[in-house]
């Protein structure tokens, strides 16, 4: 007899797509089965070599992330793509955009590609998304692609989900990129310049090379390089891959990649025991407590100090 | 007798300059004496308005806060102001600049200027923000002032420490509004279009105004407006000034202040909880236990949500 995780988990180790997307699904909406699943897939995840594509928005990551996985398809090897959209009425429209555009790689059988939208807590997309990659992976997919507009904390997440993180920029990022992804700056593995046929394309490397400078990689023996495309005509895909390739084997020869990823372990179960502890922690009436405690911080009969250290003492003696 | 916080908390009720700028340092620095401090002074809060001040690198949040601060000057108002710096060598140099420009304003006996930067999480620099303003509010300053770069979740945490919270664009930002400052365009109670002798200013006031058709304001009785101003000139000071006061009426008017600011200290309250319990979880010998673990994940002898299971169960018992 087997349990139904153990059912569902069978037909993800044979890739029935539609098992896998509906685990998918499951992880999304936060189904507690979902996570019964993952424990039984994960001695088959680890196979899948994961890369991370962000930069701001209109720098052409979709298309970018369609021409690499083009480029894998050729060399026969399997693509799962998690398109990560952050929540907001007013991107929908242009993140749908990039999916239809995907339509060419979507009828691959080889390829599967999900979005997943960024709903409540950041950290809590971050987990899912990378529990997503998990069902791909022990599915059999040998490359996945994070892909994630450059907003908000999304792109920092990234770097903790992937083995190489890609930041992709354009020549008209230049004048702000200093200021504004300063926390882009920092995760990439390695840039591209895409749309490097335009104007101010020169500059801009430039600009990226003076930051570099300055700037230390979290690894410190690695140099970040700087890849010119143009993908919407296909110029640079062999380049970046090629890439990619040279960075694999660079963790690979210092015993990095496994290093990485205990890292990122790390990160990960730190989180899932914080949200563990969360859900028990504001369960209805310690949530009625800290309600009815507030209006007398309005009123400065106590302070929010106070009530803080109260409500952990209380929930200390609960449990 | 007075204890230690209760005489630190007597000077700062007394606006003695270098008490509160002893104490916030605490406060940064995350000096646990601050704690009992911020306790004593809570009583005497909640009688500053706070504004807060976000958008994009080169917006000129900085100018705009400085001629603000000249307006309620000449109103006889004392201003206190906190400038959130994300942590960045490459953002460094432009906000020192905004520093010394300020050097004006900074020499007014009636004005406190702090430069507070955004070391390790966000909800952390919210946290300590927030506690730093209520510092200056105990001081009796009238008018706080949170000044913050649109860049990452801070800008959307200023939210939860303003009562009004004015979003700062220029004509250049137009392009990429829609798809990159979602979070900004929500948190928004009103617009300010600066540097609006520029090219692209009408351009920019329609594409704002499209995106609020489309958008609902936390609040839905209250629609954002959009205010010219050219903050090198002084123009559009007064107009902005006046928006504030008509923010602030409408909050009065609504019994909206005192339910935002409740509903903020329930955020505040509950941040302050989830550190207290991070730092119990997280000691020595647990970490050194999910390190240990982390080996059999690799190997898939375990998977991340067992072992985060063990964890929780373990912390449980422990306390």
């Amino acid at each position: 007899m087997h349990t139904i995780s153990e059912n569902m988990s069978e037909k993800v180790f044979n890739n029935d797509k539609k098992s896998v997307s509906r685990i998918i699904s499951k992880i999304e909406t936060g189904n507690s089965n979902s996570i019964e699943i993952l424990k039984e897939l994960h001695k088959n995840t680890g196979r899948a070599y994961r890369i991370g594509i962000t930069g701001p928005p209109g720098a052409g990551k979709s298309t970018l992330t369609n021409q690499i996985t083009k480029y894998y398809r050729q060399q026969n090897k399997t693509v799962g793509i998690i398109a990560v959209d952050p929540t907001s009425p007013f991107t929908g429209g242009a993140l749908l955009g990039d999916r239809v555009r995907m339509s060419e790689i979507g009828c691959d059988d080889g390829v599967f590609i999900r979005s997943m939208a960024t709903r409540g807590s950041f950290g809590g997309l971050s987990r899912k998304t990378i529990d997503a990659a998990d069902v791909l992976d022990a599915a059999g997919y040998e490359i996945i692609i994070f892909e994630t507009v450059g907003v908000g904390q999304s792109e920092l997440d990234i770097a903790k989900a992937a083995d190489t993180t890609i930041v992709v920029l354009i020549p008209e990022s230049g004048d702000s990129i200093q200021a504004m992804k300063a926390g882009l700056m920092e995760i990439a593995d390695f840039f591209v310049l895409n749309k490097s046929d335009r104007q101010g394309a020169d500059t801009a490397i430039t600009a990226i090379r003076t930051i570099l400078m300055f700037k230390n990689h979290s690894d410190k023996d690695w140099k970040p390089t700087i890849i010119k495309a143009i993908a919407s005509e296909n110029g640079g895909t062999k380049d970046i891959v090629d890439e990619i390739e040279r960075h694999k084997n660079y963790l690979l020869n210092n015993e990095m990649l496994q290093k990485n990823r205990q890292k990122n372990y790390k990160v990960r179960i730190k989180e899932i025991v914080e949200e563990l502890i969360k859900d028990e922690l504001w369960k209805d009436h310690r949530d009625k407590s800290l309600e009815e405690s507030i209006v007398k911080v309005t009123i400065g009969e106590t302070s929010p100090y106070q009530v803080a250290e109260t409500l952990f003492r209380e929930f200390k003696s609960s449990i």
